[in-house]
């Protein structure tokens, strides 16, 4: 994997926007849409196909869902940083809890919601 | 920020499809509602907030916000490794497009869209 | 406003889907997918305008957000006849929901939602 | 299916909003957002299924999409409303599109984009 961190890419972004002066646009509410217009963007690729054809994209296919992903990251850490959340604390937090609410030997095999378990 | 990174995340979230055994229900096509449908609520949190509020959260919205982000890194994650995609080199791929597709001279002050500029 | 009604636009998408061999593709889920991307292209229009923008688009971007008005609209008549659901029966029972939820005494002028009155 | 139609359903629209002094929040810009929020919920029903599974909901979740099938009508006559867009006009003018751009003889049984026939 890359060496490079988020912590780096969202000092990228920064510069990024300054350097445009599009750091007005960049308003968590207009951020969130920005992210969810390019998370579509990536479900749109998936919509008419099988589970087992989404697992098997052709290489042109996949180059295209590749830079979605990265569209994806990029604005993801351009919002966490407008709201100065740490994406990766943010992370380990909600991996605790994860853990917590899904213990192994209750959810085994089955993707019921939480809600479910309770 | 939190020294972790990606990669170490992608190992995290194997492990915990394994030990759940959820690798089943994990394709990439699921895996892309799955996101979507977390970034909704990240959109739901801010759709009847102006821009202005949108900046400055209270403590216990931004808390939810900051869960929000991190089911939308960890399902990202998750999905990236589903298709073998390495996360950090597809975002320097996309920035270098966006660095010649948005020459800071020509955009700078507008959020008008690439093809509009072509 | 145009007489036509939800029922004939069933009928009518029943129609081309069956000509061109495209009932396949359409389960409940595929449909999902296909409605949000739909709608993620509408939010598109609208990310980085002011809410006061988006209340007086040009007539071009009006043309367009219309298109993606009429494309929602279409998706969701045909994933509601794949389940067989009455639209306009579900909104009654809907309206009748909300109508007990949101009494205008209690919410007047607050965008809160529910579950912060109970 | 219910007799009631889209201009009722607008009527209703704008006299709940009016009597919760709601219009304030109505801005297409957050509407977007509130609709795209709502369809993200349909898609969560959907996220873990088969598309086959998906076909053959059982009563209580059928019902529970029936609901969020509502809502998304629901925000969909209400944007269109604050744009002055007639829906089934615009459904009208999107059909006879969709037509001329997927002739049967040319699509039949595949789902590729029209932008691949051109």
């Amino acid at each position: 994997m890359s060496e490079n961190t988020l912590e780096e890419l969202r000092n990228n972004l920064r510069q990024f926007a300054i350097e445009r002066d599009w750091d007005k646009f960049h308003s968590p509410k207009n951020l969130s849409m920005a992210l969810i217009a390019e998370v579509a963007e990536l479900v749109e690729h998936f919509q008419w196909l099988t589970e087992e054809q989404s697992r098997n994209l052709d290489p042109e296919k996949l180059a295209e869902v590749e830079l979605e992903i990265a569209d994806i990251q990029i604005y993801l850490v351009r919002l966490a940083d407008k709201l100065q959340v740490d994406v990766m604390a943010a992370v380990e937090k909600k991996l605790a809890i994860n853990a917590h609410k899904y213990p192994p030997d209750k959810v085994r095999g089955s993707s019921k919601k939480y809600s479910e378990y309770k």
